[in-house]
């Protein structure tokens, strides 16, 4: 376990799922290194379109590569969620009160909040109930600039920092590309999925194979109040969400259908 | 593309987590069968815990092992989201009425649906808007015993066939172990979390290891409208699941927290 000394510092996990060497994360890192003490728990390689998966074949290593006063990072062959759970299990000296994870290199808006391992691990967060923030930029290149978002990231930061999230909720920040940002827009996720164009191949054995890739379709390009619309329109994203995901509205739905039954028949 | 002579019965696509060969898949197979025209595409070995996780890093894999008269199962290197998305693009003609995912060996209830290759198959259904359904039984054994289950994931099949589900939503099954299932409940997710206790272990480089385990810890064992109460007392649990996450009651808490800003100051 890490020990801090004792400076009353707010205790932040940072997590990621582009790898530990990656440009965004070193930008939140320096970012929360500006609210308390911190520890970073990332993976060693890329781990993109992980979602909330855990590694059970294999086990999992967890390897200190710089300490320095109120800053740790550790990497490990972990996913994000994995990433969070060791720092919680063999790390922290008690539950942090912030995770932050990202920044991702590429959007997770929309529908991607399913497939994003950045989302993974703020999940995680707020599952253990630590406030959580997935921050990522629409930006996939490797060498993308976050220095547009900076004042963003510290601004929403600060917010949950001095203003607890709903319990079991966790946030999902969206960042559009660019320095020509017009302000912070809190939104629901817009309906939408990606449209897959597997792309085939053959191998020297003549079995077939295939890439994935595809494009994303927003399913209600006209609706003002999503997270879609107000990147198109420069805005940062800002998507509480839910870690209950029951549809409690269908609840009824289901019963008025009859879906409840006993062994000796329908209720 | 697979061509099916026409018969008008449903098109449905089967997969799970477990592997194209885990006993659980062959039960949700045969009962599939009684429906309608059957596409089975499923992991060529154990996919648990991955989640909603898509492949990107690796080339996909997709080759037939079985054809009959309205049967055909493949195998795949991906995870459970990437058989349903190869079986979209690469295979069904025409999008399918149905999915099952399953029957996995193990628990899937409460926060655990984060973490299920199972759910994440039947999510990526309701995201592509198709009714879709997750089954696991509670016996993680490689020898589980369906044959209690059975009638009832009969059932449950039957009603979604008859009764559409609500859009964009799916369904989390799952079954009690042992013969004396009392009949089945639609219920919500109950609050908890994986309780972790990583096991410690040193290689011969005398570098620290670990090995994720862990117990459940339901948070709230006396709630009696929940999927846990109901498996406790031996129900079977239908748990309706969204795929829009957000929390929209927080969506005014936010706003009212002033996290909405322009570059020019707080709106």
């Amino acid at each position: 376990m890490i020990e801090f000394e004792e400076n009353h510092r707010p205790l932040i996990l940072v997590t990621n799922d582009d790898g530990v060497d990656a440009g965004g994360i070193s930008v939140l890192r320096e970012l929360a290194c500006e609210f308390g003490n911190v520890v970073v728990v990332a993976p060693d390689s890329a781990q993109s379109g992980m979602s909330n998966a855990i590694t059970v074949k294999v086990p999992l290593s967890l390897e200190k590569i710089f300490e320095d006063k109120g800053l740790y990072i550790y990497k490990s062959n972990g996913t994000p969620v994995d990433c969070v759970k060791l720092a919680f299990n063999a790390l922290l000296p008690r539950k942090p009160d912030l995770i932050l994870s990202g920044i991702n290199h590429g959007s997770n808006s929309s529908s991607s909040v399913h497939y994003s391992g950045t989302l993974g691990g703020a999940r995680e967060g707020a599952v253990n109930e630590v406030p959580s923030i997935g921050f990522s930029l629409l930006d996939y290149k490797h060498d993308a600039s976050f220095e547009a978002a900076r004042p963003f990231v510290r601004q929403i930061i600060k917010q949950v920092v001095q203003n607890p999230l709903p319990d079991y909720t966790f946030l999902n920040v969206n960042i559009p590309q660019g320095d020509d940002l017009k302000g912070i827009k809190v939104c629901r996720q817009a309906r939408g999925k990606w449209v897959e164009e597997f792309v085939e191949r053959e191998d020297p054995r003549k079995q077939k194979y295939y890439w994935l890739t595809g494009f994303f379709q927003n399913l209600e390009p006209n609706a003002e109040d999503t997270d879609e619309y107000a990147l198109k329109n420069n805005f940062i994203s800002v998507v509480p969400c839910r870690v209950d995901i029951t549809d409690h509205s269908a609840i009824d739905q289901l019963k008025d259908q009859s879906y409840e039954m006993s062994v000796k028949g329908i209720y």
